[in-house]
């Protein structure tokens, strides 16, 4: 094993850039040289390399993004892209390849390992954290923290002016910052992909009349998930404003989730991976995820982790339906 | 002078509350009374009112939003909702009346003063900065600074993709926001509402092309003004996407700006402002704005503050212009 | 089970006004009433109780601190003492205890269930993290955010000086807060109270000025435990500055560490906690502290969170020795 | 003109990084060159010298410190070393310098200019903010934030515990951190070096027995200057603790004042400053400070910059005083 390859692919995730450190500096002590393909998978393809060292990685931890940039690539499914990029790979002599990304990262990454005969591990980077395998995902409790941090300013507006806001969160398919969202900004309701039935908009609607008459001074905060609603969150405040008669207004968070210095937790898990991603290929896995599960890293085939639906947390979906507007919504149980 | 009452109004803006602060402790050494109104005009035709006491305001400074609520009321601009604001002011035995808002809450001070023969003092507190007379109001410094923790965040996510970004800040017709944010952001673009003429599609398209051509792997971002553009930011988004065949990707930041803890600037500003209207009414003044001009307290007629337009400073126009994008638009100078 | 009583104990931690929030919320649904006392132990024997309604807890989860305040009460070991607290909650027919706290605390809420027969249910908020049984405490996750936040800023003019710091972070006994920020921070060296033995002077000087000739430019970081070294910080720094003829500038971070809006995180955990705790005493339980191992909700007897040492995650100790200084302590392995 | 020279010079404060910037862009259309000194006056000397181009400046705003690095460096007093500083600048084919830092630095400038026949140009960049002739330096708002940010985090664990703080904040021989901070924490006292007299030991204490009988559950924050009481804010704390047998936390909040991203209005200042500069040199000027007065940019000899005493706003000391613990000190003028 003398030299190891990383990309990071896919949308970017706080926490990229301490997992690079990880990966560099444990490999260094082992005597192995890391390079960088710049762009993802479409760097490989295009040859974008660079050679990186410890000296480089004094200072990356604490900056979000990827100094290394990421893209999306899905021209990477077809074969004749994919052996575009073994062959260049091998041309630069590397003996193994890091994936860092997500669901479409790691289906790159399988498919890769159809046409290289060399180790492929993936290590979980999205905001999402819709991967099967792993409790959490680089990224994802930043990109949680960025949220509320946005909507806890919303809140200090929407109490002062007792309006309603309907705040969309990033998402895509899945429900997880949402979810962590809507419990730790306490809102009064929300709508994430995997809840089924989805709560009506006469449900909506009434709820948000009960609060109002109960308290018609006071903020009412909805947690949707983008791509969910038709017309989206504007969509969405635009029935709910005819259906109440109380004006909703639309908040899309939008891509400032994405982005900032990765919270200490993301940091720490992306260096736990990043280390461990390189014993994994140094004691000879391959086409598997590095990932967290239960407080261990553990490690899981690669196909598995985007085969599988990974469900929401039930427990913490039902704490959420449990308490949100329970003091306008239900009685007193005595 | 034996009780004076409070108002906010109009959109909150943080430090609205250090400045109430100020006004309650300062009145209370002079051994007056405040009362507060909640949300703002409405409150008082509501005869919503609340007494303050300084023991109440341990921990109000550190805010965002307003404890007495605001509320936007176009209704005050009828002769008898003002006079029937003025008799309850009377009811109450309030001797004089501080405003705390924008140009309509000053529209709506001065309307009601033809119907109300005590004291009216305005205090600047608006996001949006348009008040003639005063170089700053309460929030703006806050907004700008939130405005800009924002899309440094979302800087790192477009270098770390390469993409363009359209952001909308707030500023209904005044472009100060948009220009603070552009500088402080180090932009690549920006459209205001005072800038006459405004930059061209084809112009804009042209300096996203050349941006692309000097630095592919590099981020792009043009501020844009609340209202301006012909659908907005997903208008011009839509619009130069087209126009350059690179993906410009809109993103409103939408009510986070306007709430949130002050800074240290807008709770200081708040609270020389807060005590320099109780000395304003102490010395007799009425139908005026406590402002701040040239790093002085100043009082201005009221009608001047929504009456004249205020411009942009034209040193601060000139500086962005002259920097924004220098680097990929303009030969170096040898 | 009419009344659950809840009191905040020994150091606040940012989660428990969250973890307050989902108890009341709860107990409601269930028909059960909550009352606090204030300033802990101490309430209870000074019988200082209010009752809490939901209707109060609207907006308190993103609040730092405990509004029901809290204190140190060492007072409480004594027999007649907490016979009283037995005595007064049996006058204020409270059928339950709930205490939010560390492991002083769960020492007096042992101590009072020798006195009284009703039930007692601990949950851990310390930003120690020190409790045996519990992975994580309400408070932790935003300590070592608040500390790593102070970091990154000392990193910049750390690095724009060339200084080395000598920083001091939280922990009495335990090195979780100071082993999390380390990683987090990238530092360049840690002395926590687990380590044995500790690195000598020599070493550290080494250390130091291994990095000083490889990176003259460069920054270093020591993160230090409290009450550590002879001297604690200070003395460090002297001894340092002395061994290497290097300024070495000591940099308590002191108590903003334990203050400030709890991160995401803490706020879904306290909300877990707060909710499991109300169905543990429906189920029975006393005695128990409600805490969280494996991603799951554990039950575990109290007199074990503090009667046994926890071990730090030796996995994290390893991993920040293996990285820290890599690049001018080691050479490249191969 | 052709090259211009640039230093950051004593403690770094944030904004410097977007001045070089402005420095940088603003040359390159006129068709200079602009050369950067690492480490201040001792880089020139010792000839570490770097090419800037405006491609180097894109994302360097946002970071805190500076990237051409600072140092204090007290033997620049010494004739023979200004001399050599004057011979490499001549080697360097050099037109001007531009000086970034405090009074230190603008001494060191001032004496260079001495034994150096071309221009020579300060910028004020110090969290210190003592230069005389500006109202504000780069640096000093961001640090006040800093300040107000820690201290609203002690002030919730203050009010959680009813403690009593003594917090420390930078500022050397100057109070106008202490100031601005005091004023925006709503601190209950503050100690400044220009207040004279002193408040006697006997007054603090008598201010902490009233507030603490007055509100037993509250928090109260004392601020000081740092350098100024006898063992600091040790000492201070210890004497309050015995004289009021109260205990009084100490908290010296350190260097984290210093770091960290600068705020917008920093970042806008540092812009202005630095297109500014370069437009002095091109019109002639030499040995002036750029600074900010009335709100606008104005050239001050920098001789005067230093050898005057800057007093604080006698007006805001004033506010401060006047609402400090009125609710605890003063009776209700009625």
């Amino acid at each position: 094993m003398k030299k190891i390859a990383v990309i990071t692919s896919g949308g970017d995730a706080p926490g990229m850039n301490a997992c690079i450190r990880a990966i560099v500096n444990t490999a260094w002590q082992e005597g192995i040289d890391i390079v960088g393909y710049r762009h993802g998978f479409r760097g490989i393809v295009e040859g974008l390399s660079q050679p990186i060292h410890p000296d480089d990685m004094r200072l990356v931890s604490q900056r979000g993004g990827t100094f290394l940039k990421s893209a999306r690539y899905p021209e990477f499914q077809r074969d004749d892209i994919a052996i575009q990029a073994a062959e260049q790979l091998d041309a630069d002599g590397v003996d193994a390849l890091i994936v860092i990304g997500g669901d479409g990262s790691f289906r790159g990454a399988h498919h890769l390992s159809k046409f290289w005969s060399k180790q492929v591990i993936g290590i979980p980077g999205t905001i999402d954290n819709d991967l099967t395998g792993t409790d959490v995902a680089i990224g994802f409790s930043t990109a949680v923290d960025n949220a509320v941090e946005a909507i806890d300013k919303i809140r200090e507006t929407a109490e002062a002016m007792a309006r309603v806001f309907i705040i969309e969160v990033m998402g895509r398919r899945a429900g997880f910052l949402g979810l962590h969202a809507a419990i730790a900004a306490a809102a009064e309701a929300m709508i994430l992909p995997e809840i089924d039935p989805q709560p009506s908009l006469g449900d909506l609607a009434d709820n948000i009349r009960q609060a109002r008459k109960k308290f018609p001074d006071g903020s009412y905060i909805v947690i949707l998930s983008e791509n969910l609603w038709p017309g989206g969150v504007h969509g969405l405040a635009e029935n709910l404003s005819q259906a109440t008669q109380i004006t909703c207004h639309p908040c899309p968070l939008g891509h400032l989730q994405r982005g900032g210095r990765p919270n200490a937790q993301d940091r720490i898990l992306a260096t736990q991976l990043g280390q461990s991603a390189i014993s994994a290929i140094l004691s000879g896995s391959s086409d598997m995820m590095i990932g967290f599960a239960n407080e261990h890293v553990v490690e899981v085939p690669i196909t598995r982790t985007f085969t599988r639906d990974k469900p929401l947390d039930q427990s913490l979906v039902d704490l959420q339906f449990s308490l949100q507007g329970v003091n306008f919504t239900s009685e007193n149980g005595r």
